[in-house]
């Protein structure tokens, strides 16, 4: 299986991580408070050292999370989380000075170092050739259909093209997509779109404004309110296509998280933002990969819980793949300085995205 | 005073609002619920029609509100407010054959029609000039510093810059700002600033990244909430500089909207989304001028709750002024897209449209 | 054939027309200077009064163009083309007063007059649902390239990536392609993909950047040079994939303007602008559809010399369809804002858009 | 003086560079044809091994330039310029192996490394802080005034405002320009602002398109044309603000580039684009700092051909500085992909831009 190169773990029998101290802990000062000195996680494999040689991964990290560690068992948690006197880990250093050893380079193919003292090219940008990302991603969605958790991340520009929408549609019909991330504004356009055929009072297809259509999505906003829940408007108004109905129709988990521009919203939005992040991270911990498309709101929000890793369930670790999809160099560059550094962006229109995908996926 | 042309209202003396019916209403089917044919509001000066050629001018309206009218007094709410039975006014006419006129003209100044065939630059973009529109700015910025109510909404880009950052915070001291709507980010690299010197681990003013720098918002974060509160935590670290510090001295009340993106939060984060809409939505109905910088999600989110006219307490109607401060042709499109279509652009960099504000207003 | 509406000249017969006077000459004062009232042409149609009723259609009109109008015979010339003494058409009027008749709205559709007060969507952005745009393009493609003169000009951008620059040597080989319109780049970087695989160096699949690969420009630029011609150097070379291959082998023709960014030039680059405008403006003469992907530079400079229209043989009246492929709205904007305002946008990534054509146009 | 490091010179006593051969050439087999193993410059220092520990260091340098080597007499120049026979340095290594020796590092700030696995914002964005940036630049451009040579490279965007364009106009009539390199449009729309006050018919300071708008920039090409130059129709239509006014005033020369955009062009446009280049390169030996705004085609171009240091008359290197000003990451990223990687970004608007220099370096 070459899908990805083979995890290399810390040699710990170097002098340095031989005499590492074990790493310590002091007690959360309130509940959600951490201590002054804790150690914050990154999205790299980190190792604790537990005493005698025994280094132990920290499994379902996360970027900016603190490690609770009680009794051998690791869990690393979001600050807010913590409850008074938990055991968290203290220490910011790297190298096993404090018991704690950051591994970032566990994939790393070996590679002649480019050393040149000048060279062209050496930013992603629109104008990098992306044929190979897409084809690198082709067969890793093959393998995690059947292998993998794959999480999408969308933003509403997906379902405002008809065969962009319908794209998105066939991938879950086909089990590329075992959970959907998105937001009040996604799922709205989506029902609005099954309902009367536009996207904020515009044609998916034709491109006009239908007569009245700002008062469309939130018309299917009421409707479902009226009903009372998402699954009942669809079965009450007899919706069958689009992303939602899809999601629905085979049970794929869909977290609708709220935000301060939301119209209604729909019953299912989580309107804490608090829970809303609970939510999603129980997907970025079992996330192998994760698309995330046309938001940079929810991309950097999800890259931010996501670790760059995942232990499976034989102890083999893999790379979670995480692919940010967006029109400007601004949006990936913002995933990168806020530490999603491993981020492949494809910077394109999500509509060609998505059709790319339902092309080289399902037709054949 | 001539900073805004004089309102006119409409002329209900046509015939076809003489002869306008009254408008209705319906009972809300269920709490949270409208009726089917429930009336929208648009942003624009609505008129009702009461009876007898008694047309009532909506105040505090709101873009997708619905009107809830009882005992001939009025007002625009969420759907979502709703109460069940509550009397909602319906009908999706604008020109009164239900007893609703849209009045989006009432500012017009009259002016020679352009019918040319053919024209260059039709279209605003970054080369549009804007000399003009930063000195509209000023002047209304002077008049409503003492007869107005400004609204800032902010991204955290305003404080990445030291120069930034210390312009709106001589803003604020100097009464240009009646309320500050921004998130937990915003607040969070402020209070790094004040602390660290730092935004994301950067310093604000020679760009180093500081070692260790990327816990420094976390840090600042776990303090304020060891502290119970930000006025706790800045007493605490003796912090004094910058846009948070500001408005607590000088009693300028801020809102800070939570979203999925949050570390932390801050203990004034308001975490559900539905709370801190209603939080900002106080705001949008005293607002004369806002100012919108270098957020997408703030701004469009404060667009669609915003008026485009006030009405005085004399009962003078007056504009609501949008600056919108983004680097995209695609941000102030969207606005626009969403209904915010007075919003006027000022495409720039955040750092120089604040430092542009400082030296215009506060240096002489 | 309904790929465009039926053209629909002027109405003649109205009052004002019928009593319209003659158009107007002034020789030109200078070679390359036009009389100061000198009338610029639009890319509408226009029409032209000879006196007694008889309108004369400008046929192979331009943007900034100043008509010459001698024996009846009508042609439309660059200002600087001039020779002292030519008959050049005055006047600024449009309605034909002055015997110039502008009809922007030959090709409109009737259609209902939106004359909504308030509106979504009404701005063209990379949100806009293109699945139609596309339907329509692939459409005129089929039908323009047996009936028509389909132009390409392209950025280097579409010679970056691997399956791009197969799409388009595939669109060339089966017909889609009567004139390529390009600059140095393109080229230089189609033949340093053909001789190394790269574009500037940067593999055009794997990404990766080959050793020295910043001489790899250079080296093409500097063997062709030595050969004499494009054409010798493939020979010599043994070159066989790419665009430019392709237009040898085939005989499309192709104009490679000159520009300060030049690196070499190739032999065939036309380094004077005027001439490289001129050659430019003879494909444009002849030019259906014209698909701009990925270059401001030339989209502009062909916009101009673009006319909207086209009349064919028996003198039946078509439309010149452009379309436009870029990231940024920005570009569409600016197109627009220099008059090219019936471009057809799709805010794309230039390598999705090419992909998606050869697999809809070539791949059954 | 601190305005930059101290150049420290190779250490060419190392082993390596001690036992390095002499460079070698071969003669140029055509006019404009370099030797197949050409050596082609970087923007970096470089040094030619003349024999017996002899290292000269290239002056007048450029990117994809070829070194002449004559009687120990060496000149970097554009490949098409060699004449057959003409003695060209060969090789590819950059170490000494074959007595060519680049040496970026000459300029650099020793300092700790930053050796964290873990970071925050280590790409340069709209977001980055760019107040240090001004600071320097406004001290480098005091210094420069009186010794150095200040080159600007304007696009047509800073005469569109009228504070923008009045900006510039006083740094040229203050000594902060030694040399201004732009296009066609930018001479366009500067003198039909002098003549009409519009830039491609919109006023330049209320935004509004004046009637007829689209013939202004044509009126004024037709007008200069008829004068004969630029220095005639100015004196002629009695013009006397703007930038190409203060150039002419003031005796600073200016490069006008053909390029296939442009309407005229005005007489002083050189249409050749060869021909252009080599005016603009004859500035970019001289130039000690350069700020190109708002124009990624003269950017780009003249970028190439900029040495990254200069040696100065007694002797001493010091660095180039290249300011880019731009509003998006992709043409500052693209300034870096081809080779300008010491290119200092503020991605900000044109117009901000120069009032801000305009503000801090004559306002006091």
């Amino acid at each position: 299986m070459s899908l990805w190169p083979r995890y290399c773990p810390p040699d710990f029998s170097i002098p340095e991580l031989v005499h590492a101290p074990k790493v310590t802990t002091k007690p959360a000062p309130l509940d959600g408070v951490a201590p002054l000195d804790f150690h914050g996680t990154s999205n790299h494999p980190e190792y604790l050292h537990l005493g005698n040689g025994n280094w132990l991964l920290i499994a379902e990290s996360r970027m900016d999370g603190v490690v609770v560690l009680r009794d051998g068992a690791v869990e690393v948690v979001e600050a807010r989380r913590l409850k008074k006197g938990d055991p968290v880990v203290v220490g910011r250093t790297e190298n096993g000075e404090e018991g704690i050893y950051v591994h970032p380079y566990g994939f790393a193919v070996p590679e002649v170092v480019d050393d040149e003292k000048f060279s062209f090219r050496t930013r992603g940008t629109r104008e990098t050739p992306f044929s190979r990302s897409y084809d690198d991603l082709y067969q890793v969605l093959r393998h995690d259909r059947d292998h993998g958790h794959i999480v999408w991340v969308l933003g509403p520009a997906v379902v405002f093209d008809r065969d962009s929408r319908s794209a998105m549609q066939g991938l879950i019909e086909n089990g590329y997509c075992h959970a959907l991330l998105a937001g009040n504004a996604l799922a709205t356009h989506d029902l609005e779109a099954a309902l009367f055929g536009t996207g904020l009072g515009q044609d998916i297809y034709t491109q006009k404004l239908a007569p009245h259509g700002h008062y469309n999505h939130l018309e299917i906003i009421n409707r479902v309110r009226l009903h009372g829940s998402i699954k009942a408007a669809i079965a009450a108004l007899g919706l069958s296509d689009g992303i939602i109905c899809a999601c629905e129709k085979y049970g794929i988990p869909y977290v609708l998280a709220g935000s301060i521009r939301d119209d209604g919203p729909l019953p299912e939005v989580i309107t804490d933002v608090c829970q809303a992040q609970d939510a999603m991270r129980n997907q970025a911990r079992r996330a192998t990969t994760v698309i995330a498309v046309a938001t940079q709101l929810h991309s950097i929000a999800f890259g931010n819980m996501l670790p760059g890793y995942r232990v499976l369930l034989g102890g083999e670790v893999r790379p979670v793949f995480l692919y940010l999809v967006d029109m400007s160099e601004f949006s990936a560059d913002k995933l990168a300085n806020r530490g999603s550094a491993q981020a492949q962006a494809i910077l394109t229109n999500a509509q060609d995205f998505m059709v790319n995908l339902f092309n080289n996926l399902l037709k054949e």
